[in-house]
């Protein structure tokens, strides 16, 4: 049945062999899931006719872009097809400068299409930490962040207008070119971090901006995790928006500190590193004075500014590499990305702090703090079955002081299966029926990427 | 059948007399359709109640805030219940300056919430030209737009979150306190502009920013519309943003000065009229000088800078009476609100003045040229049958180029009655089924405001 798949594609792009199945079973969770083969769609009219196919023989279907996914979104687990866009599918097909848009194929890299629009003066702000090999497909598709969300929002905040093919074959185009639109229902909208479980995304107009002409970093060391969140709040509040507000916890800071040897002070309850930007220097030190104000009210210490672009790639050095460090701790991170209303952060770490104690994890925290959005990893010894245990219980713990905090399971990663059965305690028993229903919707037969999201 | 309702709101809140029928029968389209009854539900419980009651029954049902809406959204075009939300549902539940977020029903007044906030040091920025008397709840079902969008966006860029009762009586939350959230479908982003026909939204989460200290108003004099909409997309591409960019063609410019006499300059091909804001006054001066230097080399004349707000409502002045002004141009205003990307503004103008022509009628255009967003005019006598069957085809014409050149129907008012003939010209068969697929998933009986976006 698999094999009929050859008759749209072509032998040169359908694989079953062992080689090709292992090569796509994986994402960043680690987890294996074989599919049964792997096509490689040359354009989209030969995705709406696989898709057809599949419907009609309700064989499930799994897109991929980098495959590198923390939460499993891009992993068949019940089998059938991989629909790997990478090969044919990662052309930027416009750059419109006057109406400052990109118009791209979903397997086009992060980073390329930043590096490309900002030859032209432009600028793509989305910047995961995966941006040097994700997708812009798979970073629509889980509605990916990253660090200047705080000033530049997230993915969705670009995406003006999507093509994409349903599971009956049907290619539609949702939203334009144009900054407003109200016309028919916001598919777009729906379709962005839907995790490929409503269509498959074949074309992505995105929003660019004028990239700013100058920005600058600094950072400042506080006495408790509590100072350095109610500076992270009043920052956001004075009117000044940096660009990125980044923070470690002890735990990270000494892993920093054990692994590189930067200097960074062990005794520090927590350091915030933050980026302003403009086009005027006075609009930078403006920015800047306003956040040394705030953070010296918050007790912050050895307060520093970056004068060139060697000292900002040193103070970033330990937020760019806390995430390897934390391995320290253990031989297995269980690796979340909850997110609460930005004033609720003091209270979140605390909380954070005694579910460390009480099941005897050590769970050292960074991230984005701008926007409320802390990377919380649970470390423990993946051979120990007891650790283990007890980590994914303090995990439960989490994600319900998140939520009891008006918080979410996921700022950027998705739900995928990784916290599918987590999904209860986010929502209530009306609106779990409504996505099931808006899933069926779209996909009666279930093909798309089923067993997502809980549903 | 409709008297049961009684038995939900009471009898003070349920009325079916003669003078509340025609009180809620209309809107700022001036069609008229009567309801069966109208009533004033208390809270969220009984619109889940009378939801409920309605779906049983199949009882058709459309929610109203102010009724002020250009496109009939709010009319109940097959009789059946109104559901009037301005009684009981008009109260700002909570500013949260922590974290600059505002929870209100959807009976509030824009206006009123801007003030509001504004008075904690807060920006709500969507401000439609109806923000005296329009909704918060009206501006969500028909996401509108408004002067500052060029710089702030719309209202779907301020929902955070939603509570929403779904035709089954279901309550459901939408959305977070949060920056970030990737949990789940995103169904307040299809709530958005859905135009009450997939549920009725009971309360809204909207992000505030920090006001801008300071702000500029300026205007600029064009020998051609060509020349002015050069300047606007040069502006906007230049890395400066203002906060509007508005202008009025030189027949809004005539029919202002033959009612107002304020010394525009009659031979004028355009007026453009630009507000830029800040914290600094090197970020206003900054802006306005690039401003200025982009309109000069666009043959710009008279740049004139307002010193204080005595001037800038003076500059203001015409944009602000344009509306009424142009009635001298006809008894009837056919008034659109298409939208286009900003760098085809010069031949969206240019082919709208030859439909002018084609069709014998005058067409005045002004409105919100940095969104792409011109309300286009097409005056007529209302008594004279065959004028106004040319109005309608230029209309039609019109709308066939603005989605030739990558366009929308609407940019901010909606598809409601108005433009539901037009959905075909925008939106393909499979566009139109999708559509139907979601009502459908969302209202399986077709009880909320049935008859409207075309569906």
């Amino acid at each position: 049945m698999f094999k009929n798949l050859k008759n749209i594609v072509g032998n040169a792009n359908y694989f079953d062999d062992e080689a090709h199945l292992n090569a796509y079973c994986y994402d960043a969770t680690r987890e294996r899931f074989k599919p049964d083969c792997v096509v490689f769609p040359k354009d989209e009219n030969e995705i709406s006719k696989i898709l057809k196919y599949c419907n009609e023989n309700k064989i499930t279907i799994t897109a991929r872009g980098a495959g590198s996914g923390f939460t499993g979104g891009a992993l068949p687990k019940n089998g059938g097809v991989i629909l790997a866009l990478e090969k044919h599918l990662n052309k930027i097909l416009e750059i419109d400068k006057k109406n400052m848009i990109a118009r791209v194929q979903p397997a086009v890299i992060n980073k390329h299409l930043q590096n490309v629009v900002e030859k032209e003066g432009l600028f793509y702000p989305p910047d995961p930490a995966s941006e040097d090999y994700s997708t812009i497909g798979g970073n629509v598709s889980e509605n990916a962040g990253g660090m200047r969300a705080a000033k530049y929002g997230i993915t969705k905040d670009y995406v003006m207008a999507l093509r994409a093919v349903l599971p009956n074959g049907d290619i539609i185009r949702a939203g334009k070119k144009t900054i407003k639109d109200v016309a028919g229902y916001n598919i777009a909208g729906i379709l962005i971090a839907s995790e490929g479980t409503l269509g498959v995304i074949s074309e992505i107009t995105l929003k660019l901006l004028s990239k700013p002409k100058l920005s600058k970093s600094a950072l400042g060391i506080f006495p408790s995790i509590n100072s350095a969140m109610e500076a992270v709040y009043q920052t956001m509040a004075s009117g000044v928006t940096p660009v990125a507000m980044e923070f470690l916890d002890n735990l990270s800071i000494n892993a920093v500190e054990s692994k590189f040897n930067k200097g960074l002070p062990k005794d520090a309850g927590a350091i915030l590193i933050t980026q302003v930007d403009g086009n005027l220097e006075s609009e930078i030190s403006y920015q800047l004075e306003v956040i040394e104000q705030i953070f010296k009210q918050n007790s912050c210490s050895g307060f520093r500014i970056a004068k060139d672009s060697n000292e900002a790639a040193d103070i970033w050095f330990a937020r760019r590499n806390a995430s390897q460090s934390i391995n320290i701790y253990g031989s297995k991170k269980l690796n979340e990305d909850i997110t609460v209303p930005r004033a609720s952060l003091p209270e979140l770490l605390e909380k954070i702090s005694q579910i460390s104690k009480k099941y005897n994890v050590i769970v050292p925290c960074f991230g984005h703090t701008g926007d409320g959005n802390v990377h919380t990893n649970v470390m423990v010894n993946g051979s120990d079955e007891n650790e283990l245990k007890r980590g994914y219980e303090a995990i439960e713990d989490i994600f319900k002081t998140a939520i009891e905090l008006g918080g979410t399971l996921s700022g950027e990663h998705g739900i995928g299966l990784s916290k599918a059965p987590f999904m209860n305690l986010a929502f209530s028993e009306a609106e779990m029926n409504l996505f099931r229903t808006i899933k069926k919707a779209f996909d009666p037969n279930n093909i798309l990427n089923p067993g997502k999201m809980g549903l």
